[in-house]
């Protein structure tokens, strides 16, 4: 499982929350979502950090980056972009 | 509950996660910690991410950060740091 983070800046959080609950569906029922949630970075608060759980990171950089649902998700939350996210994904580390 | 997410660049990975399973147990029995995991990020592996449940943000920095505990910590896997760790702290938005 990787876990995908996008960290956004935006210009209007209370729009930008909406937008996100709105567009939550998108991911939900996207292939290889397993689950998505959004953060607010306490230290900077205008940046938010979209969290999303894949099977795999083609299943969101090729599958996912290529469906009408991206091109929806972005139509929705692009307007309260003050920038372009910056997207990383992470893996778990087994401990021990 | 807030995350904390501390990004640190490391210039041993095998000998830095040795370390990071060796100080869980710092963590876990740190007062209102309730949970820790250890993140690499896939675009750049020598990055990781430490991504850590706390009740409140001062659990972290006042309480954690001024205990043996945290002396502990620092003393295991601050060898492996390539510089000084990113620290911030979420929380998460409901959304709808």
């Amino acid at each position: 499982m990787f876990l995908e983070i996008a960290e956004i800046t935006v210009t209007d959080a209370a729009g930008f929350e909406a937008a996100v609950a709105r567009a939550r569906p998108l991911f939900l029922g996207a292939e290889g979502c397993h689950g998505m949630a959004l953060h607010r970075v306490v230290e900077t608060p205008e940046v938010y950090r979209l969290v999303v759980k894949w099977r795999t990171v083609e299943d969101h950089m090729e599958t996912f980056r290529g469906s009408e649902a991206f091109q929806a998700w972005r139509a929705l939350v692009g307007p309260f972009f003050a920038g372009p996210p910056k997207v990383t994904h992470s893996r778990e580390v087994p401990l021990g």
